[in-house]
């Protein structure tokens, strides 16, 4: 009973069929009838002009987004905890050449306001000190914490004030906004957000990731920066196939709603263990390594966080018997 | 009918079966049952220990494979009209933190020996001029043509006598491989090759490319490149699965085999206008733009490669009345 | 009796008077009073508004003004043999992380505005190809032909209607300027050159060259850009001591006239025997290796320049019983 | 009276006669006879065989440091208030191809081996995380504070058992030897230290720091790196002049001791204002804004460090009536 994290998950039945629908030869690259649907649908999602392009992870996105807004010499501000910072090999200095993260603190991975501001206020505005230019949130956090539109929005005025582009790194966007309930615009370019990394990946899709421009004049560039990455794959259809399916009739927020009911669940059953609120589809429990080990002799894998804490993932596709039996085992701890 | 290339065709069957069969849940990113395969299968498909990772482009795997052997203040040797240099988008110097290609010209794509050495005699040894430390080599070329074995190695041996790496962009590796017929390790590693870049995209793959490192050392470093590009999927089993249908069975040469017999009926049928010899899936055609524009309107598409000069391509699940129309229509010329 | 080259000559009496002046304590970096005259002065002799910053090498100014207007994804027209290309150890790819030199040829180093064109049509606009955005060309060149305002105002046509910027690399522009004997703004902003790398090393100063905005946008991100390659000094008062000690009173002319005339008087001995006209302090002289050796044993040090050609270059300090001397032995060949 | 930092103050009359000594023409970059006596000088100084090189600031000294000895995928551990994280423009990302700074947290911006280790305990070793190369000291620290050669021997004990390599960068090494009267050596390689950037400007020279290669295989590529970032100055021998002019006469400790001995008197006066022990040459001030100001309106500029907290920099050459005044200034507080 895999609990590991939500990124090894099947592709939903309706990714998989819709992939078999595109198997017929199409022009190459994302000239195809399907990516070039991107655009439009996101545009339809979001309530406004957008660019969208698909890459195949998450990574990429990311750092394209970043690579977008930064220059070498610049910097990014995001939590310390961020996955740009501790997940990604490096990869947002690679695409940036070089530009410089510089983290702040805050409670559950989510940042506020005043602490970016503070962190942005000790950096002189001289050429021996790297300077800002975007602010990157991730919502859902990296502890299963939700960003809503207003502090979303709080956060965006900062980076406006100052001149920075606001990335948020959506990997798990759909669990956020089945957490919320808020419309996309809402959650995004409303509240300031400038480029969004879109997750399927975690959420029912198998390796592709929607890159979305509410500004759009980063895209062009971003569309060299992709080919450059080698991310311009030849047959293009297949990943925008992929979002495609997940878009179409609201699976993306399907799938996300039951990994966050399971992960309520499971949160439920933990009661004061919990260590974060659970908002999304993660748990972050206190447990010795004595009840580690008790729990994982009853057949459930986890990840070991940090010392006496421990993460569990609730994918889309957890079976329920699953849940309820992780459920039952957290609660006799 | 569209020759325009191949590398938009449809995915083999045995592909598509694979990746359903991949869907259930596993280990993520390499750690899967299929990526733990790669290695052992491309070991006996060499006939030596390889180190073999999937990557989604062959884009991404020849940039890898470069960086994995030129330090960003180094050059890389290859002809003119590589794809490395004007179809990559400047991904080499990406991956390479800005090394050189250094042009070489040869006749229908393919360098010799010769030229190779006279352009590196060409560059002084100092720190004022970039140095080459490693030769790149497309088989089958740009032009449909394919290097043997033999010729193979003796770039190998002008690579070596300088202490340069050997990396083979084999995007149509099974074109040339089924032209020539020779084992794989004689025209690899045997031959001097330290890395190769196997394409499978063009040959029956949807999104997947080994990276083969003979030079086995250089490998753990490319594993974090990946990552640091992110190239790391997170569900791996999709890539791993694609490449393994593809291998088995040796479908790679029947698919290669396949595309290869029909360039030849077009090639025969092209006689002295056919400007390259065809060894691969590729008729380089003399046609003036009339004679372009007639075959088009009978239905034909293809690339307008130069001046009086067409492409077209050949793929691995071309229909045999598309392979006879344009044959009859070129002869017809 | 050295004509190896003109980049280790002595450093002017007025530099180096200047350089001693300079000691006294002054603000760091480029806050002293030397350092911040430089737009002024530069403005002047430019009849227009400029920025001006010191680097301390020629390579350093190159680069900088390249990445100035070069993105990493892009790529940079020069000549073939140009100086960017074959004798800064890749610096220009190093500062603009990653862009491609698209070399095309033309005569004794100088491009035309044809050949450019022609190689700029031949790059199709799809993000596969690495896009121009910028020209560079050297004046003098690297053969010792100066273009003329008209030249430069040609090509530099060709850049704007391309949307590129026009690099001057100047490392021997007072040659360039004392040949042509034209106003500093003929050469270069009226003629649309955006930055020039404007050298003094080779012609009196001690470690210093100028770089020169006339598009001023670009220097804001140059100076930090400077900052991150390490090459903002310390004590930058004796880098603009030097600079503003050659500019004052055309010091930067005489040197250079004297230098050029000094070339010119070998060109008249040489004759037929030499390779390119003489315009600025540079002979390409025809000699076999024996008569190479012959001119050796007489006690003179020159460049072998490729088979059959030598390299002899007057610096503006030479001594006229040197210059003397080697165009007698010139003449006697 | 100027007591802001001590990278303003003036060349030592001892550099001077030595670059005016310099000028006849000689061989260019750094094949001149100064430049080639600089292995041999520092190999003295060190009691081993080194391989030293000049370059023009501290900022390129510590950048090809780090970057001979991380690769772009890697990582560095320095103190969160290091001059290669604070203040140098991003200069360590740009050479090393966006490596990154690990912040690590220490008394008075000393590490210490338990900090160390700790930090680099929580990084998991695998592609996801970047892993550290290096680690990077700096004696004397920003606060002034100088390492002991057994303390350093203690940090290079962790460095070399994770198979890092040590740099010590240090721009004060002369006021931390001046301090310490140890040995060179024992303050170095015998610690563990592969490479130091060896700093001259703010003890004495006008624009030249050595840097010193105690592991001799990181100096050829250096060599490359130097000249491609622009770098190796065409008049390598006015480098050279200053840097050996400073070592001959043990001249850097001279000047050194000056410094420090001025701090120390600036030190006796501030008693428990001090906020650190004065080591070498600065002092950090507990100061309100009143008391700054009263400083200031006396005539002393020095730099604001922090809320309460001004730094107060003694240079090589300060006039001893301007460390009395100030000295007699803060005990008057």
């Amino acid at each position: 009973m895999r609990f590991f994290s939500d990124n090894a998950a099947p592709a939903h039945p309706a990714v998989l069929d819709a992939m078999l629908a595109a198997n017929a030869v199409d022009t190459a690259y994302d000239g195809d009838a399907l990516s070039k649907r991107m655009d439009g649908v996101f545009s339809d999602l979001f309530e406004t002009p957008v660019t969208a392009m698909w890459v195949a992870t998450g990574t990429a996105a990311n750092a394209l987004a970043l690579a977008a807004m930064v220059p070498p010499h610049g910097g990014v501000m995001c939590h310390r905890d961020a996955h740009i910072q501790n997940d990604e090999g490096g990869a947002p200095e690679f695409y940036t050449h070089g530009a410089k993260l510089m983290l702040v603190d805050g409670v559950g991975a989510k940042l506020d306001p005043a602490g970016v501001a503070a962190a942005a206020d000790a950096i002189a505005n001289d050429v021996h000190r790297v300077q800002p230019h975007a602010l990157s949130i991730t919502n859902a956090t990296e502890y299963g914490l939700v960003y809503t539109p207003d502090e979303v929005a709080a956060l965006g005025e900062v980076a406006k004030a100052r001149g920075w582009g606001l990335h948020m790194d959506g990997a798990r966007f759909g669990n956020a906004m089945a957490h919320v309930g808020c419309s996309p615009a809402d959650m995004t370019w409303r509240a300031g957000v400038d480029v969004l990394s879109f997750g399927f990946v975690k959420n029912g899709g198998m390796s592709a990731e929607a890159l979305v421009f509410f500004d759009r004049t980063l895209a062009a560039d971003t569309l060299r920066r992709r080919k450059r990455a080698g991310h311009l794959l030849s047959k293009g259809r297949f990943a925008a196939a992929q979002i495609l399916a997940l878009v179409e009739q609201d699976r993306w927020l399907d799938t996300a709603r039951a990994a966050n009911a399971g992960a309520a669940a499971l949160g439920a059953a933990a009661g004061a263990r919990a260590l974060h609120a659970v908002q999304a589809n993660e748990l972050f429990l206190r447990a010795t390594p004595d009840e580690a080990a008790a729990l994982r002799a009853q057949g459930f894998d986890f990840y070991d966080w940090a010392a006496g804490e421990v993460r569990m993932v609730v994918s889309w596709s957890q079976p329920a018997d699953e849940i309820a039996a992780l459920a039952a085992a957290i609660a006799a701890l």
